[in-house]
């Protein structure tokens, strides 16, 4: 399968090179600033005799590359600055996804879409408004890396394996996202049994500032080790057609009383896309929290004025 | 690190395969049966130079290759046939045991062990009190199994991965093991939300007849890849001390209400072994079960009259 | 891709374990012996979630689960018992083989065909008769077997990493391959420069006598680890068209002097098969080598009496 | 093992990342810049609950926490700019690496220390003779760079899988380094008797200018991918004793006619470090050009004015 990653940053370049070595496909990296794409996909190949793979990765200035290609990760963009929130990138970004959404309008339409780009369920949004992928074939990265960010801060507070730990956060990739400490569990029990109601709030409220986090200390960028395994994970359980239980942005028809924007919510990812929506029981103060990281989203979107 | 495996059968030689592709230690497959550990070790090495490991597996029939081993792998004795429960072999493999942990008392009596051979928990405690071993370095291979099946029928009604399903066996490794359908979930929710009453009944009445499901298909043996894979995971959360949470046959000091015996619980290992028993939130009638279980194992070890 | 392994004796079902803990398609595993590749499979299955692959297996009786399948590996046949040649199997063999060969015409005869089974190399030519398959989408493991063991005494000799060498075996896979010690090299050093001509000569004749020293330690069976590794390289040089190059058996048509025959040639395998034989600059007294042991292939050919 | 990476840049951060997701050893990733180590660490820890690793990465500013590392990376300096070679950077990067060296020899000097820095061979010499590590427990990183962008140009020219290509480039790492054609080989058949002398020429010349050609394309930076998967799998072959047959820069006491300086040799790497250096049968021309590109390095060497 033919993947183009749209972005030749740090995040991107590391979901290329995480994609080639998992061999899940044949990638185009493409970005607009020269040289960039070309060199850092050249140093990649160059590490395939070492590290063991043989699966191809182009990069590319010409658009026209992006042609062919079943899937495609949009992950063009503004990093977050230390002080801004991913909202603060709204506008900046916009414009910028809207004409990587003109680029595989024109030359991928039929991919599957994948969108990282922050803040990621409203520029979801606007790629699926613009490029008119059907809406079970697009969808944000976002509650993966969260989840993922709680794990590891569960299994480092509990001093087990992090293989161990599940989690599950939802709603807007943002300050107000959902973490479900009911739903964390260590190989099964419930973090709730485990740990007091003060460390989980710790734990939480360290998950909703994860990205900042990272922020803080790089000064310069943004996280990428973390949202490319991310993003890889849902490349393979599609191009595998895995049926990966994930959290991702993707389109509400009715599901948890949200209707007609994309948010986090559970879903089962496989080779034809977000193949069905799972609804948790979850309890109203849950679903109240959920609803309302929903609203933040559909506010953002509303700036974007996107044409129905 | 120097790993013996005892029992060039199946389940020892799969073993021995699984801990040299993961580069786990450098492995010595001993058995009795002339010829039968060098050529499958052979044949193993040989599929290095293509499968791209570099890890060696010495096979043997001279027990002082044993010696230098920090860790060993006890999986001789016979498999079961169609029509046998665990149990029933455990006058035979009684004997075999004790000549095994006479040759480790003798070569490697500073080795970690693990005990795969049936009936587990009653041989674990054979092995223990023959060779000596300190009560947190040595431990029986049962519940990752039985968790392994459990999790893998679950995955399979639900139509969802493998990877995301969780489930916890304890007990005994018998026909009254037991599966905790309450703390199975799939990436965090519990399958009592999931699923109705009456599919998980059938999925734990599986787990339980699990391995002798595979014992009526194979007619000649018993199962093999899916125990080799639980005792290569045992073995991988020592070596690069992984503290993984995982059920095992463990020395019982007072734990959910069972003393002096081992029996399968819920342990964190890491390098220095059983580092933690961890202890759930059972209900009543979940705990209860769970002795009942551990008194039957008690009663098989009764009947081996093990020397205090 | 669906891959199906015909035969689910060692080499068949450890060749599944092989493809599906590769994630190199879905596979099934076909036997006529009841239960015999269900019990495995399941076994498999029930690793999968310790292991953490995600690729199904599925084990079945029925010839109809063959359909569809757009690769199939033929390792049904009987094994080489102390004291027999690979082409005393001949007569037995090649009944079998015929009537898995009419299996794959009825149901997958678009597949392309690796055979396994001994004496493969006439083997091979019999499937393709029976079968139709184009020449380019049809061939025999032998050669990739031959080699690592090659490579592994070669490495064992100098006490330097298997992957550092390569070597390359040609001919038919009997006792009269040919192994090519001046294209075995470490890192790219012959080891013609490396090791005297007396060692050579003891490695070239453990290599020829490599699947006989197996057999002779295990007594009651023959190699099935590294088969089963070399079948798994040549079906993912195929799935992720990594254009390996191989020895495989290949139809020959003028190539080394040898006309109308399969025997063990280099050749590049890529998805749409053999893409290429590789014409090496033998020496005299190779080919002729080699050309001696293809007419030692087409004797046996010539006693199946195969139609044209 | 303890594994301390020095300097938290790309090569320094993504050896970091191939060494834990590997599970090489527990790596500690150190620079002077605060945050910067710490924020590359939490990111990468952050993706290990999703890319399935458990082995830690530690960033710090602290050089108290190198202590009880049994092997030290030197990735510290300044990255090459476009028009600037290797040797540009001997001034600058020698005064950065001294303190580095001061560091190592205070808080690890018993640790087996890899120097990645530019100009490799005379920054190692200057390593070496500051913290008094042994000769044979210290070595540069660069001919596996060298010899992996060979191998990747000779496997595109023609078409062939890279797994299948080796290659070896001694000498300085530098505009002076020495392809060894004759060496080059494609499974085992040597590039001579597969390109033209023209074609080879290219490929050489191309592979000496391989890391020029990446940061041409980067612009702001030089290569990390390869040369972080070069240090990655010399650590490999210490940690897990594998013997490879690699070409690191070393220190020659005559071989090749080399004395008393480090350059880029073929040698076995193992536990114990430089095992063996092996000694190719060079032509004489070979041995020139060898030789002369030591003598670049001796005059590095000399400017660096190191106290014996």
């Amino acid at each position: 399968m033919k993947i183009a990653v749209i972005g030749a940053g740090f995040v991107g370049a590391t979901t290329a090179q995480r994609l080639v070595e998992r061999n899940l496909g044949e990638v185009v990296l493409y970005d607009i600033v020269e040289g960039l794409p070309q060199g850092k996909a050249l140093d990649m190949m160059e590490s395939a005799p070492i590290w063991g793979f043989e699966s191809r990765v182009l990069g590319t200035n010409d658009p026209k590359d992006l042609s062919g290609a079943e899937m495609v990760v949009i992950a063009s963009g503004m990093a977050r600055q230390p002080g801004m929130s991913r909202d603060d990138l709204l506008e900046r970004n916009a414009g910028i996804v809207a004409s990587v959404a003109d680029l595989v309008h024109e030359h991928a339409h039929q991919a599957m879409v994948i969108v990282v780009t922050n803040p990621v369920d409203a520029l979801t949004h606007l790629v699926a408004a613009k490029v008119g992928t059907p809406k079970d074939r697009i969808f944000g990265m976002g509650g993966i890396l969260d989840s993922a960010r709680f794990r590891h801060f569960i299994a480092t507070e509990m001093g087990v394996a992090q293989a161990d730990v599940d989690a599950m956060v939802l709603g807007g990739h943002g300050d107000d996202m959902v973490p479900l400490p009911r739903f964390a569990t260590v190989n099964g029990v419930s973090i709730e049994t485990l740990l007091s109601a003060d460390q989980i709030q710790k734990l939480v409220a360290r998950t909703r500032d994860g990205g900042a986090e990272i922020v803080r200390y790089l000064k310069k960028g943004s996280a990428y080790y973390a949202p490319a395994a991310a993003i890889a994970q849902m490349v393979e359980s599609v191009v595998r057609d895995q049926k990966r239980l994930l959290p991702c942005s993707v389109w509400c028809s009715g599901q948890y009383g949200i209707t007609g924007q994309f948010v986090g919510l559970p879903v089962i990812l496989g080779r034809s896309g977000v193949e069905k929506i799972v609804e948790l029981p979850l309890s109203a103060a849950e679903l109240k929290e959920l609803q309302g990281s929903s609203a933040h989203v559909a506010a953002k979107v509303a700036k974007l004025q996107i044409a129905a």
